[in-house]
């Protein structure tokens, strides 16, 4: 019986690697490859104060969507390397996402296909010196963009509507990550203290007209200790200033914290984007909660508002520009865990546009100068 | 010795943790991921019956080359979640196919690198109450299409050389899958009855014309029982009447007889496609059979006709459109399976246009109206 | 506490069934599926002799990073089925490479997303009679390219670099690997003796103009034993002569010799494309060497001239083409294995051009004609 057992047991383990049978290239002792992914979609209705109304397949409602590869290899000593790629998916139709060569609008690459324009870089790390990573990334003040957001940069009510959407500043392709970057990530061990330098280069030949566009530089440092988790990013990317783009930086802080029945979050940004007709500058300060309920679900709230210091429809007596051109966005949604990997969630979001703001909820189509935007979406998240 | 035996298990399982090591990224104790796909190349050789010949490297005779990451959750109380991510390749290039994002001609992805065009959905099922699943997926009539054709759509002798090919009617983009769809389906266990409803959407502002391109509704109904299995189907599009594409009705109904010695298929196609010029109606009917052969092989066999009703080339003396611009197809294969996973094929098919019929092999080049068109191919199929 | 043992060994292996949970769609016994890729990246700089600088993330230094699933099926009786998908990658932006459906410039897919433009196949093989493979592959003679560059082609320092860039041809589809191809490889077991053979096919209609375009066939013979390995191959590709491409001839010879303290390494191109304007004629000649150092690392060291046979800029008194826009390359680099999977390296570079000759370092801009061209990339390549 005992015996049995046993050949039992060998004999699963040796079926399981014939039916299993999907090893490493290069399989050793410490290595791991990871694949993962998220696929989130749902019914989305958004609306513009003008009367016009899109009904979709909502992507990316609660995460993005996306398909990844990632591993890591102990290399003794503390030292690891890894590798790490990840595109995003629009499985509403099968599509991926497009990604860019450059960090310029040149470099642009064709919209529906697969690519891994997330994350896709190799790594070198250890436990006490911290990480290099060499590839394309998310840049610095993004991370502050998904943590500190309480729809962690997704859906109808994302805190980017208002501080990227309508910006009036054409295509920024740094905006969210970077080609060619290498970066630099403080360890783990650091009592609280956490952060992130980086950055990238638009691989211009150096004696060529705008020879420095794409390249863009950009730091992350935060604290995070017990309830609190605080942190400020800045990026700065180089464009020679056409009609749509121009020197770009982008600041924030945010933080959270937790108090048990609800956790709290705040995060302001400042872009400017140095165009020849002058900048164009918006500040954005957004608070929010999650609050815990229904044991296994959180509501979300979120209020933003844009302050437009670079509009110009609206003067005060003094000739100041002041909230003109500005909006306020709220947004409140339900999420509803199912388990640890599939969630379903409900969203709102409404946006009020001033002057001749055209701010617009994700998935929407822009409304009117000065008119609302708003949108609800029901969707189901599922990560594997 | 025995403390031998079980340190040597334990150990193997361990090195095959680390060996494979290939996990999902939120792994769970009732969630699997599988990675699957067909690879199916051949010689393939297509004539025109005005002389042009096409020798190629044929893809997908047997069944269409893909690849495909799918997984379930077990949610518990019979609630699984799950999803499907799933691309076509031409693998005698590397490329993948194209998808289509909004259901319209303007949606059309580029050509050539990979996408998931098959199909790309999350899903939430129970065994009671059935499935629902959002993303793109095959039309209800579709299911038909290759479940009672007996070279199951795939091939030179595709049943749908006929139904679609050479239609006069341009780019469908949802004659075979559509995006943006929510759809519910039958659960498996109510005695045989099998079913499907569909609806998808173009995703297009309300106020703007032509708001309901894209949208689209289809319904599928079944019966499975011992040796028999039909099934009707119905999918309707709706596109503004263009030179190219305008409202788009399929219908179909479909069955399989098993009667041991071989399987018998039949399948019914009414296609109408209301240009602003007049409606193109055609009717497509196909008879075919398997006959299992050599132990481990089946002979595959199908005749087809279809019925221009709306070709203006041939009256009768009473003035009615008959037989005008019509087509015949016949088609003969062999299928020998190497194992469950590998097959050998050889497939021949030959059309025979009237009128002004231009309708093709899967493969080849268009003859001149009325021309024949013939082709065979001989292929591997390795599915993974 | 021996039960216990065995119990808790037949958990583990339960768990990692359910954890890892990543199986093939129609799993066997016999059956594998690998998923394998490299991710190689470093900081590159190339240089103009006429003052352009590039610093960029340089991709495919040491190996070219990709991603790809592959494996094998046991058919009994010496036989096995398998498939191979791989896909270039360039991970410093998260994109793949284009393929080439048709072998012919019209046949190039849009550049940016993923492929499976290395290879992408289906093989029957057998250990007696050898292997047939259909579909993508490279061609024969890039198998020299590969093995007898001490540089592996790939990085600032590859051999390619003088054979076929800057040579003034226009597009090349079947320089590197080929579409629509059938190849039959050799068994393993001939005392030494391997080699392949391969015809691909542009699938043009037979009674179209230049229908023989992107037809192509090729030889590969080589002969392993010992220290020596030594190869000839020739692959010839068919295009009507246009201003930019024609007829494209490649032959090469090669071999290594790993005398322990180094191993030595010859490779011997010559490739000629008939163009309306006359022929272009190139000869390449690379000698280099690995030699071992610090335990696990190895130098790496080439040198290459490039004889342009049908240069016009110089003539000798007696008429005779020589010496005109020829360039000479060398390349020196160390590769330090930090494991059997991941290594850094440095490579340096430089190109001398002679006359119009404008041959670039790989990654770099063109120089002005006569000028050099020469580089730097340190790096690191992972596996998995």
């Amino acid at each position: 019986m005992k015996k049995s057992t046993k050949t039992s047991t060998k004999k699963r383990a040796l079926w399981m690697w014939s039916a299993l049978g999907l090893a490493c290239g290069a399989a050793h002792a410490q290595s791991s490859v990871t694949l993962f992914g998220v696929v989130d979609l749902g019914v989305q209705q958004t609306r513009s104060g003008d009367g016009g109304k899109v009904t979709a397949l909502g992507n990316g409602g609660l995460s993005t969507s996306r398909i990844g590869f990632r591993g890591t290899e102990d290399l003794g000593s503390g030292l690891r390397a890894g590798f790490w790629l990840e595109g995003s998916l629009n499985p509403d139709t099968g599509a991926g996402r497009a990604t860019n060569t450059n960090n310029q609008p040149s470099g642009a690459t064709t919209a529906g296909p697969l690519t891994f324009d997330r994350m896709s870089y190799v790594s070198l790390s250890h436990t006490q010196w911290g990480e290099v990573r060499a590839g394309r990334d998310f840049i610095p003040t993004h991370y502050n963009s998904i943590y500190f957001d309480p729809f962690n940069a997704n859906g109808v009510a994302r805190a980017g509507n208002l501080t990227f959407a309508g910006a009036g500043t054409g295509p920024l392709p740094t905006a969210i990550a970077g080609s060619n970057t290498l970066s630099y990530w403080l360890p783990g061990k650091l009592g609280g203290l956490y952060g992130m330098a980086m950055v990238g280069t638009g691989e211009n030949l150096s004696n060529a007209p705008n020879s420095d566009d794409g390249n863009f530089a950009g730091l992350r440092l935060g604290y995070a200790a017990g309830a609190f988790d605080v942190a400020a990013a800045f990026t700065r990317s180089q464009f020679s200033s056409t009609a749509a783009i121009g020197n770009y930086t982008h600041a924030n802080v945010g933080g959270t914290w937790d108090a048990g029945f609800a956790k709290f979050f705040a995060l302001y940004n400042r872009v400017t984007v140095q165009l020849a007709a002058g900048s164009v500058r918006k500040n954005t300060a957004e608070i929010g909660a999650h609050i815990p309920a229904f044991e296994v679900g959180r509501i979300r709230l979120s209020y933003a508002y844009l302050d437009d210091r670079s509009d110009t429809s609206v003067r005060t007596p003094g000739g100041q520009a002041r909230s003109g051109d500005d909006a306020r966005q709220w947004g409140v949604g339900y999420v509803h865990n199912l388990s640890k990997r599939t969630a379903l969630y409900g969203t709102y979001a409404r946006i009020s546009n001033r002057g001749e703001a055209r701010y617009v909820v994700s998935g929407g189509a822009a409304p009117a100068a000065g008119r609302s935007s708003s949108g609800w979406e029901l969707g189901v998240r599922h990560t594997f």
